[in-house]
């Protein structure tokens, strides 16, 4: 399981400052740290970006890396900042994934495409068009299939496809409901899809909302293991939740046959 | 998910003292603070009670009685110490479970038919006659079925069944592939045995062996999520490990459909 830090994101006053005055050290910073507290990529979440989305995604890719060289999710809803994300990672040594699609028409028409102009790896999230979650796991399945056949529709290959079953609040009257769904469809995939299909969660989703800070943590430190045991390939994630990045590593050791060494934790 | 407190073990040495004198307060004050961290039943293990196995385990049983009705399991291999355990809690509200049989001859012979003489339930072991750890999943399947045609040959129940498919120390060579292995089992156990059985695991024996503390515990918590989202029934565990504890309770409200209170925490 591959840790990604949520942490660059928009609502986070410091980054949002650091966006809008074109400040690179409070970005550079903070992806610093999170190198350091184990990510192993960073999501790029600077929101919609209503104002200038070119010139604000250019110098934030830019800004990342020239600090580091892990790789990047473009994490927008803007096409035209995610295709300037695109141009400016041009030289990564990784291709950007897209963060993301699903069935919502303006994401179909115009961030799906770039998948395919930029030879990279998309996000599909289980979601309505409207963005509403499935709820049952046959609602769930039934999204996926749609969101599969469009992006095959697309002409794009099996192996650029990452999915997102998201993670709901447990603040939702039907959170947990759809939680216990998405574990079901995430252990059928291979058989849903036809290929062993890489997947990714955003764990700080589960506790949005007013949660005291100690309970937030044992649900995430709680889920994260039920996700792991489900397949679950990326983890997107507060990279500095010490204990949920430990749980992560724990269980990486616990669930991968081999010799463990628990002194790697 | 049940919480089983395995706290009351001959190990400790308190108790193995208090056993010896046959003082009840130890054992009393052990009960009363397993109660009150949050377990919802006892196993008692006094070893196998090669000295006065009959008035040690009667000693024991009514001394947990005296100052707790919690459900009692009743840990030892040696006959004579399970059945006068079994007689000394003949009016205990819930019939002990006896804890446990496998396919060692010694245990098929003696421990396992006084399941039908007390109306019991027992545990099963997912162990070989010589009592190693089956690794791979065919040989944990093999073991479970094997396992099964004794117990039903004894001429029980299927709801006097608990099954417990050992969780392995990670320090094990095959430690890890055996824990894999099991969970793979425990989705499967409904299809194999025809019928939903209840499971129970040791969630101590994970890190048994020289690990550091703050290893041992980020493992237990990890792997605990693992076990209940594969169908743990009962989780038999160090209830003074509030993080653990916490997690099982999240476990269970992230688990059990229907409105969440993250308030019970």
């Amino acid at each position: 399981m591959l840790l990604i830090a949520d942490n660059l994101q928009i609502t986070n006053p410091v980054i949002a400052t650091a966006i809008d005055k074109l400040d690179p050290a409070p970005i550079q910073e903070m992806v610093k740290n999170c190198e350091s507290a184990g990510a192993q990529a960073i999501d790029i979440n600077p929101g919609p970006l209503t104002r200038d989305p070119e010139k604000k995604m250019t110098f934030l890719v830019e800004a990342v890396q020239s600090v580091s060289r892990l790789p990047l999710l473009l994490d927008t809803s803007n096409p035209k900042a995610m295709e300037a994300g695109l141009m400016a990672a041009i030289n990564h040594p990784e291709p950007p994934i897209i963060n993301g699609f699903s069935l919502e028409p303006q994401k179909l028409e115009y961030i799906l495409p770039l998948t395919k102009k930029y030879h990279t790896r998309i996000i599909g999230y289980l979601l309505y068009p409207n963005s509403n979650v499935p709820i049952d796991e046959a609602d769930c399945i039934s999204v996926l299939l749609d969101l599969y056949g469009q992006f095959q529709a697309a002409g794009l290959e099996n192996d650029q496809l990452i999915i997102d079953p998201v993670v709901a609040p447990v603040i939702w009257e039907d959170g947990i409901r759809h939680n216990i769904s998405i574990l079901s469809v995430m252990r059928q995939l291979p058989d849903l899809l036809g290929f062993s299909v890489k997947t990714i969660a955003g764990i700080s989703n589960l506790t949005t909302g007013k949660i005291p800070k100690d309970k937030k943590q044992i649900l995430e430190q709680s889920f994260l293991p039920v996700l792991a045991s489900s397949g679950l390939s990326l983890a997107l994630l507060n990279v500095f939740h010490s204990q949920t990045t430990q749980t992560a590593r724990a269980c990486e050791a616990l669930l991968t046959p081999g010799i463990f060494s628990w002194a790697t934790l």
